[in-house]
């Protein structure tokens, strides 16, 4: 993986660039939208290439280790072969969904023992293991295994937290510099910050990221409930230490609005389920704000659902269709709601990015962040 | 509407027409994909049109009068506009959901009283007051007002249900007659065969709506439950008495080797939800063969669907991929499902008309009804 830095704004860290795999470019600031189980959930391979214009997804390595399983993704040749997208895909490391999904979890210095929400079975997480697992899946950018402490924590819960990500993220680079891709591409390895929101692990945190010299930094543990403001302030204490010349990917996070100001902040890279869940309940975000599709204001309103996102979806059904469809729990509801908003949300960033060579980033942001938020 | 005999089977009574309407030209023998709310389940306009290649599309009366409803419909300017599909459209009665649906429901000379399943508001259906919403509905191809027995069903009872089926059609006529399609391009009736499987019942009914000289014809009150050569046995007589110059549909019919059979007794039009609703249960129909994609045996079977169609998701998508969706729950396995039955019915129905034309129809559709009926 290789990353250029194409332009930086004058009156904020924002930043355009460019990462190059060996499946392709990404031009950043990016949106990657989440693929769980190996598919953006009610949205076409081709759509997400054509209509969104996604240029790298995200697959979760807990729902795809569970199901369909190392043997069928190995045999398949990797996750890209197996879904069809022939583009990047980045894979989490699965230690956010041991915690928040699997049973009878179990977290020791050696890794985590979980029992799969699926059928019951028991299984161990540590760094190697995970190193392998995502070594099999094929993702071109692979994460660190860590562990993503609650909010809110105490300040020891998080420092300890903080000190076994640290142990873990050793034990992950070893594993994975004395390992190769299986399928003929190379793969990289990002390690991720935590520290809750006490600025001084977070610092701390950065610091020890920043020394493993990798290619590309991430930041996690952050839109897990606390308030805007502070994940806005770990977030500009984070990227003041990561290096300028590696991409900086802001895990989770977020809305329409976290993104422009995390942007702003030197953040290059996103991932949310925002814009695919909460399409598939009616609520649609549009270049002149947020719609509950579902309101009965736009019953008879035949216009398109937003004119100024170049998707199929986003100018050929109406508002008044679209929320039949919705009332009615029509599949192609959900279809048309999630295309829309992953097209709103490619070309936020793609704007963003516009904004940033041309200079007129931090004026055009403001008037964005509040167009956005509010709701139609 | 016009229709053009362009070729007959010599061994067999099956044809191939062309079916002219104000939305576009209908090729014959056709299948209409059911898009009983105004979508067809799980799938986008665009691909209904370019790659199903459907060519007429159903909707149902009963639900599109209870949501939308008739208000957003006429303000839409009609169900082509609100839904955005522009060629031709067909309507049912909404007589068979009122009778399978709906609560509370009262059968009398005058209609059908009955309560929404929906919100249980009270409603009532009469022949003219069902030729009205499809009038506002908009459909090219309206359907009459009819009943359609249960089986099995006593003679008597079929009797006197033809018979109000028939008193229902000559109210349903004089309603059409005396009034025009309110969006500038014209609508046809066709009148509905019933009788249930009594060959006496049958041979009347059809001598009854042939002596009603509309535009095309249809045949109900099959494919509810009776074997399939009985089935066969009323379709074959009643299409020997309907005029051959006119278009036949047989509603709700059926299986690959149902349409395939019918299509060789002179049936002209089919619809039927199995290929959507089957598929959203894993079930594939093939050039080969049924499969259940749910079977373990596609596991790691990374073949496409089917290359012979020539849909995209069918060559596409493997198997195994498909396999790993289905069992996950993913919406796009209905997606891609669907579209591939779709694929599949549209493809079978092109076929037949091709051998028809070539005068090869009656050997091809023996191996065919072989083929597409085995479980593989
Ligand atoms: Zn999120
Ligand atoms: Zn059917």
């Amino acid at each position: 993986m290789k990353f250029k830095l194409e332009a930086t704004d004058t009156k904020s860290k924002a930043r355009a660039g460019l990462i190059n795999t060996d499946h392709g470019d990404i031009e950043t600031p990016i949106f990657m939208p989440v693929g769980t189980a190996g598919s953006v959930k009610a949205v076409h391979q081709r759509e997400l290439q054509y209509d969104i214009k996604a240029q790298i997804i995200l697959g979760n390595t807990y729902h795809l280790y569970l199901r369909p399983g190392l043997d069928i993704l190995e045999k398949a040749g990797g996750l890209h072969k197996f879904n069809g997208w022939s583009k990047p895909i980045l894979t989490d490391s699965g230690g956010y969904q041991v915690f928040s999904l699997a049973e009878n979890r179990k977290l020791t210095e050696e890794g985590a023992i979980f029992k799969s929400h699926i059928d019951g079975s028991k299984h161990v997480f540590s760094p190697e293991r995970v190193m392998d697992i995502q070594r099999i899946i094929g993702a071109d950018i692979i994460m660190a295994f860590d562990e993503c402490p609650p909010y809110p924590c105490d300040f020891t819960y998080a420092r300890k937290s903080m000190e076994l990500t640290h142990r873990w993220l050793k034990r992950c680079i070893t594993r994975f510099d004395e390992t190769e891709g299986k399928y003929g591409y190379s793969q990289t390895l990002f390690p991720i910050v935590q520290g809750s929101v006490f600025p001084e692990l977070r610092k701390q945190s950065a610091e020890f990221i920043a020394s493993c010299e990798r290619e590309g930094n991430a930041i996690g543990g952050l839109s897990v409930g606390e308030p805007a403001e502070e994940m806005y302030a770990m977030t500009e204490m984070v990227t003041d230490i990561l290096p300028k010349d590696k991409p900086r990917y802001l895990m989770g996070v977020g809305t329409p609005a976290n993104i422009l100001e995390s942007i702003a902040l030197g953040v290059d890279m996103f991932d949310c389920v925002m814009p695919t869940r909460n399409a598939r309940n009616g609520m649609l975000f549009t270049s002149e704000g947020i719609i509950n599709i579902r309101n009965e204001k736009w019953k008879d309103d035949f216009s398109p659902i937003d004119p100024h996102i170049r998707s199929y979806v986003s100018s050929f059904y109406s508002k008044a269709y679209l929320r039949h469809l919705t009332i009615s729990k029509e599949i192609l509801a959900a279809q048309i709601a999630s295309i829309h908003n992953l097209s709103f949300y490619l070309w936020l960033v793609g704007q963003a990015r516009e904004k940033i060579k041309s200079g007129e980033f931090s004026v055009w942001k403001n008037q964005m962040v509040e167009k956005v938020s509010r709701r139609l």
